[in-house]
């Protein structure tokens, strides 16, 4: 359904960078969930542009607008419309450029889908300024989350070559809050150095990328569904949406090609009464369904594809060969801004997995737990 | 949907490993689509097990029975339902063994999520058994992509420590067709030593995993949607389907993290009138839609986790650590039957988004293919 | 999604009149629920005919085989396939007439909508044998209702001109059991007067029709969505799916038109503690929602199209006009044997929207009631 | 999808009565269908409630605001987002009355299903203010509809007691457009007693209700897909969502129930080389699918719920018997601005199915017609 997905909960975008406006429709949310304002300003602040060399120095205030869906503080359980104003455009950087394609961007294939009538200012639909609206959505859904024990956190595993510490992924993980204003890193230190990494990218006139890992813990057992509405089909069909994001690895991941069987496998262990797994290399899916370990999964963000350098191209309209000198406001690296939309993705996609076999209504009245025992 | 997946084209997988059948619902084909029942037989056939070491000694006929949609050898544009019977089950294997847990398979999801009323035997629903009849349906899916231009083609690009020879992504590529009774390889002399590697892992009670990687031609520029149904999200939303898939990438795919953008850009340039990308880094897809190149992506396929080697676990009725020794029938490695599997889900993919764009009607009357100039 | 409908539970039907086999997909059922062979075989003998002058000639065993979800008399929470297989066809009767459209049937549709490869041996996937595929799997769907404690009934209101006693609905309303082998009818007095009426227009070549009416009780208030899944929108689409149904209307229906608003409102009244409305002029549908009355619908079942009458019709391969003599098995009315179908649609549809708001596990584990005060 | 719906193209419609807005997003139109702000205006304005004693004071501008997806005066081809300000709300006159339920309008089943969070004010997200959307969106369709030769029109066939003259539906049938500023009749005879009607009806304190008719013209033989995705069974779906809507009958509807095969069967005839119907008693649907002939359905919308006279009711929050007396601004009988809703609703849903089998880019390359022969 292209710019809408989801079953018990569905999530609609829209929006184009240089438009009036982007926005979120979430429909699904059960009535009487607390919107918290402060949680949806903090969130919508953590992929806010800076202007500091290491975002693009076009900001937005990101003031959420409810168009739709809450009164008075709660989710009304209509749907819920956001909506963010474009309001620092200058699409004159774009108007000249417009045949010359950007190459790694999407405006060769809009002209292709769209036959020349796309919104092509700024990116147009395809641009990172969509994914504010994403994030406004998940605020909501990862606030719901917590009502029921179930938090998303994502850091930056690695950026311009910077790692951040390792983050654990074994039963009873507590997950750290992200500070605001800073990286979301697991260690702070890494903060100086990641910045001076991505900064002399930028001054090169180059981009870069990383990986994003996200946890999830909270999660029953049992959540999930066989074949096409797996957690992981879910989740990567979420993550994609992302034009960034270039691949998706749960647990190990792309290190399994090279295990074996017996060190791939996670023992099954009780503990305290739980049926945890001794490690957790299978990301807390097995079978597509959550088996109530962390779900863990990265993704791979390519580096920005709009760089200063000059660069080989096709002019679309004279359809000849020619150079191209990118002009405008870009962020040299957006792994860090994109860390919220992932996490936003994800809270998400977990919501609308727990209401299909809880039901809407669990949303605001909790999910069965077994008691320890 | 759960079992059910697509827009245009709708797949609907059913059936447990050691219940009557596994069968698969394609709905959304054309009217008068030829059916190949030696192309059908070829593709069944490199799924199937051989008991040689290295695939399970379960064989099955494969005999896929047309319940409805296909009549005179041409699909008559109703659902077409393919039955594959099980015929070599041998459910005392697993019986004694329900209640302990294998690690790494669903056996414990399974019971979280439908409460011990599961089929068990077999790994029912969770059972590689089920991919037969993805294997079916995507063999219809994969002929009608033919008459349209469109190839998919999947090689082992590695397993058990040994890699396939290296897959070109450039434009003009041509697809080999994989030899049936041989691992799809682009280098045939890699065959020897794979399977010498898999036995040696079989060998020692243990399993071997690898990457699959899939290209695709043919597919114009404009195909895929924005957001949340690019070429991306169905792809991975429907390689992750397959229980042991657990990351899929395209393109340079995680590679990227450690890239600058001046290196990941593809440049355009013009060829024979036609727009290309001189390197094809992005995978065919830029902004989540096809911009003409071979989409090229890899999944990374985990051991196999049914070994033979005593490993912990959980007995689950009895809610106590245990040892668990499996026994039955088990490949030591899934990769090279895998291939095909993950082929035809892929041309069911690509076969919905192209019926999106230019209707149902154009699976039997054509895509329109801009002319060279 | 053409052949599938349905969005916490889904149904996919699939089959031809003189293919191989009709048959039903259901997904979304919680696992555990008890399969009661019995009540499925006493639905499906329902709708069976019986070669009695009332209904064709062509009678069907209609064994229903599990071909995946039930294991040991129960659901196992994976999709429940559900096949019949035909056996008693005479496709010689059809192949002569197959260019000469029968009126009111779908056969030049199917000639537009396939380009001639359609399956038109009876009617093919138009054909009233594939709602035998509806009828397995609403009963499943009817059995897990009667484990919530909602009941689904369908009489016939009318057929043949002959009418049945009201039916009541108001709120407490005790709903009857259908008596094997007999015309679903409240007053069993009106059956008798009702086949002569169907035996008469047989033997004069024609046919007749009727208004199947349904009640549905134990509907908690609060069921169902605004707007577009409405109750009234979920089961008109489902309804409308019996290629013979051409109106649908809820509570007072047609006749609202020309009351007055002091007329049609139903007024609301406190009885034992809970909110029921005095009449039911609204079918227990209040914007779209359930408001915990008995929701009342009413469907008008066309005559049948295949009359022995001689018929003005077009040769659709010569392109000319034409006289048609249909021969072959046919039903002088449909609507008994249709009685059935509509509530086993109907229940489907109230079992998704149920699952919808409570979780698929609610099924199993029972919906909240709220005490009497 | 609860406010979602559409296959190729799909529609989500939000907001609220008294909320700041009321919107929709419609995705899946092909880029560069022209946006004519005209006739948008005019669709709006039929709409538009214009405090003369027929409709409620309460009048609202309907300027619509396209929030994404159009540029220049066309679709881009992403969604289509747009909004309409509510600016003439008086809240006040809904307070005091809230837990007051107002018998045959949704305020109880709110209740029941959002648990004393929705929105009461002006009805809510139930209030007819949603259809401005619908209209909203129904617009483009309807204009893109026009550009492929498929026409919409829908009279009121009947209102508080007075009959419009007859539509036909025979081939060939070219439809009226509706006159600004008056009532959709085909008699323009019939608007003034038919007005006087209603302005009696709303002197008594009291409301009616009527029949809404719309013919659709241009459709060719084969739209529409067998089973869950009839005409009949989506243009259902879609009315039912009009809360007021309580029936639907195309071609003879209801009338068939007392007709024999004989006379309901349309006989196939040969004209100018084209397959039409000598009657359209089907409504130009058989077995689901377009048959090429007029498309012809019929709805009855029950007389507006809010009316002055005093009405038995509950205290919801006293949980008591009560009684109620309405004040605020209301429409005697909603019938005649509910003309465009449907028509509208009709367009989308009749664009859908025509993109599933032609494709979006069909939406602007245009249908395949056969020539007359």
């Amino acid at each position: 359904m292209k710019n809408t997905f989801g079953s018990a909960v569905s999530l609609t975008i829209f929006g184009e960078s240089h438009g009036p406006a982007v926005g979120a429709v979430l429909d699904g949310l059960a009535a009487g969930l607390p919107v918290d304002a402060d949680f949806l300003a903090r969130q919508m602040d953590r992929r806010r542009a800076r202007g500091d060399g290491l975002s693009t120095a076009r900001t937005e205030p990101d003031e959420v607008e409810f168009l739709s869906g809450v009164l008075d503080g709660h989710t009304t359980g209509t749907p819920v419309t956001m909506l963010l104003r474009n309001t620092n455009t200058r699409s004159g950087d774009y108007a000249k450029t417009a045949a010359l394609l950007r190459p790694g961007h999407a405006d060769y294939t809009a002209f292709a889908k769209y036959e020349g009538f796309q919104d092509a200012r700024g990116g147009g639909h395809f641009s990172g300024r969509i994914t504010a609206a994403a994030v406004a959505a998940g605020a909501l859904c990862e606030l719901t989350l917590r009502g029921l024990g179930v938090r998303v956190y994502t850091h930056i595993a690695a950026c311009a070559g910077v790692q951040d510490a390792p983050l654990s992924s074994a039963a009873g993980l507590v997950l750290p809050e992200p500070e605001p204003g800073h990286f979301a890193l697991l260690d702070p230190a890494r903060e100086a150095p990641m910045q001076a990494a991505i900064r002399a990218a930028g001054a090169e006139g180059d981009s870069v990328g990383g990986i994003l890992e996200t946890v999830i813990t909270g999660v029953p057992a049992g959540v999930g569904e066989p074949w096409f509405d797996s957690v992981e089909s879910e989740l990567a069909h979420l993550l994609f949406a992302m034009p960034a994001v270039k691949g998706i690895e749960f647990g190990a991941g792309f290190a399994l090609a090279d295990w074996r069987g017996s060190r791939a496998n996670d023992a099954f262990r009780m503990r305290g009464g739980q049926i945890v797994t001794a490690t957790n290399h299978n990301g807390g899916v097995n079978g597509g369904i959550a088996n109530g370990m962390p779900i863990v999964f990265r993704t791979v963000v390519k580096p920005t594809p709009s760089i200063y350098r000059t660069q080989d191209t096709v002019d679309y309209t004279a359809r000849a060969d020619a150079e191209l000198q990118i002009k405008g406001r870009h962020d040299p690296c957006i792994v860090p801004r994109a860390a919220v939309v992932q996490n936003s993705l994800a809270a998400f996609g977990i919501l609308d997995l727990l209401s299909v076999r809880y039901g809407t209504l669990a949303q605001k009245h909790g999910l069965p737990r077994p008691e320890a025992e």
